[in-house]
C-alpha cells in the first residue's frame, strides 16, 4: 500500500510518480475527451473478468474508429507493472486510452499515436473473506438530467466524456452544498429508468430479478452482466426491460451495480424505502465467491 | 510568429513552452472532459466580441457549476500574456478551464482550483485588407450522428465533451480513410437541421436569411449572433426557426459560420451545389468592416 502522494501511474508506456503523471493539453483525451476507459478491480493482483474489460474496451474504440494498435496482452502487462509499482493486490484500476495528439483538426485521423494511462489505488480484499468497499447501503435520487440517447453517443462506449454522470451527480447537492444521496438514478428521453450515474440498477419484485434492457440507453456493465449469469445459474427468474420510477418505488429489493461496489443495495430511492433482502444476499454471496474462485483462489 | 515547436501555452497561470504545456492526468478536465472553453479571434491583438465570449463562458460554467473565482480581467490578461509571448497579433485563441484535481469522486465539489489553459496559434490578417482562413467554400455532408440533446447536456454549454462533434467528423471519413467534406451537418433527434460540428448554419431563400432557433439543440454561435445583427442592421430579414435538410437543400445561398471561418459559404450540401450568393457576400464583407472597427482600429 502506498500513500496517496507515493503512487505511482503508467502513462504513455512509463511508469512515473503521481506528481509526473501529465498528458499534453494537444492531447485529444485533455481537449475533447476523446478517449476509451474500463475501470476494473484487482483481487489478489488478478484483474476479475479481464477478457470482457479488453472487449468492451475494443467495442468503445470501434465506436470511436480509435484504432490504438494495442493488443490486450500489452494493456495487460501495463496494469501488471502499475499494480506491482504500488505494491497493490487488491486495488481499484482504471485503464484509459486517448487517440493522442494529432495535429490541428476537429476530424480524427486513422493513424493513432494512442496515449495510454493506468491508474490505481488501494481496496480492502473482496470476495468471501472481504469488506465491501460502501459503509452502507446506498441512497439514491432521481434527477432532471436525461441520459444522452446512442443516437448522439453510442450508449454501449465508455468514454472520457462524462459530464452526463457529472450533470445528474451535482443535482445531488442541495442549496448548502452538501450532498443529498450517494448515486444519481438518470432516466432516458422517454422517462424510463436507465442507470445510475455510474452503476446499473437492478430490482426484485415479486421473486423476479429486474434490469433496465441494454437494448435502451444503459451501458452495458460488466458487473451487471456477471449478476444477470449468477442469477441464471441459480434459477432466480430475471427480466431485461423498460420500466418507469413506479416499478422500481414498488421494488421488495433494489440494488446497484457496478466494478467497485459490486452489489449495493439501495436504502432509499427518492425518500421511499427499499433495501437489500434475500436475492440481493444470495446474489452478493454468489458474486464474493465467483470472486474467490477467479481471482483469490487462481492466484 | 512562431515555429510550432516554439509556441507558448499558458497553464494553470505560467507561460510555458508548449513541450512543458501539461495536465495532471487527475485533472477533472482529462478524466471526464469537465470543462468549459471558448474559440476566439485575435485581430491585431484584440479579441472581437470578448464581453460576449466571458459571457458566454460564464453560462457554460453556470451549467457546469464551476464556480472558477476568475474574473474577464484576469482571463484577459492570460490571453494577451500568450500574445505576447507568441509575438502574435492575429491569431486563433482557445481558453479552457477545467474544475481541476478534486479528490476521488465523480461528483463534483464546490470548491475549485481551475486549471486555465491558453492556447494560440497565428492566422492571416482578418477584416477588409485580410484574407480568409480557409481557401475554398465548404463541402458539407449530413451525418447519421445526432446531436446531444439539452436535455442530456445543456445545448448552450461549451465544454470538453467534444465526442458528438467528433463522431460526426468521423462520418465524413470513407472507406479508403479519405475525408469527403469539410464540415459534417448534424441534425437533432427529431430530424430537424441543428448545426455543423463546429459552425452554426444559414442560408438565403427568397432574400429571407434563415438559420436553425437556438430554442432547438443549437449552440449559440457567437458569430452567428453578429451575423443576425448585421443582418437586422442592414434590413435583410431573418428569420430564427425549425428546419429540414429539404429547406436547406432548396436555398439560394448557404454559408457556415464560426469564429475561425468567418462566413464560409457552402460550396455543396450532399453532393447538391449552393454555393454563396449576394446576401452572403454583403454580410462577409460587413463582418470584416465590424472586424476592421473594433479590432484593427482600435488597436
Amino acid at each position: 500500500m502506498t500513500d496517496e502522494d507515493d503512487r505511482y501511474y503508467h502513462v504513455d508506456g512509463e511508469i512515473v510518480p503521481a506528481s509526473e503523471a501529465t498528458v499534453s493539453v494537444d492531447d485529444r483525451g485533455f481537449r475533447y475527451g476523446d478517449a476509451a476507459f474500463e475501470t476494473m478491480r484487482a483481487y489478489g493482483g488478478t484483474v476479475l473478468a479481464w477478457d470482457r474489460h479488453v472487449e468492451r474496451l475494443e467495442s468503445t474504440c470501434d465506436a470511436l474508429s480509435l484504432a490504438h494498435g494495442l493488443t490486450g496482452a500489452d494493456l495487460r502487462e501495463r496494469i501488471d507493472e502499475t499494480l506491482a509499482a504500488n505494491d497493490l493486490a487488491d486495488a481499484y484500476v482504471r485503464l484509459s486510452i486517448t487517440r493522442g495528439v494529432q495535429p490541428g483538426k476537429l476530424t480524427p485521423r486513422p493513424e493513432v499515436d494512442p496515449t495510454v494511462v493506468v491508474y490505481a489505488k488501494p481496496l480492502p480484499r473482496g470476495g468471501l473473506e472481504g469488506d465491501s468497499v460502501w459503509d452502507e447501503p446506498a441512497t439514491a435520487r432521481t434527477v432532471e438530467t436525461r441520459r444522452v440517447p446512442d443516437e448522439a453517443i453510442p450508449t454501449g462506449a465508455k468514454t472520457h466524456n462524462y459530464l452526463n454522470g457529472i450533470l445528474a451527480r451535482a443535482e445531488l447537492r442541495d442549496a448548502d452544498g452538501s450532498v443529498e444521496a450517494d448515486e444519481a438514478l438518470v432516466c432516458d428521453l422517454e422517462g424510463a429508468v436507465a442507470e445510475g450515474a455510474t452503476s446499473n440498477l437492478f430490482f426484485v419484485r415479486d421473486g423476479i430479478l429486474h434490469t433496465p434492457t441494454t437494448e435502451g440507453d444503459v451501458l452495458p456493465g460488466i458487473t451487471r452482466k456477471i449478476v444477470l449469469e449468477l442469477a441464471a445459474e441459480e434459477g432466480i427468474p430475471t427480466r431485461e426491460g423498460e420500466y418507469d420510477l413506479a416499478d422500481v418505488l414498488e421494488a421488495d429489493e433494489a440494488f446497484l451495480t457496478n466494478r467497485t461496489w459490486e452489489l449495493r443495495p439501495i436504502a432509499t430511492l427518492d425518500d421511499r424505502e427499499i433495501g437489500g433482502g434475500p436475492v440481493t444476499e444470495r446474489l452478493s454471496r454468489l458474486y464474493d465467491e465467483r470472486v474467490e474462485r477467479s481471482c483469490y483462489f487462481s492466484s
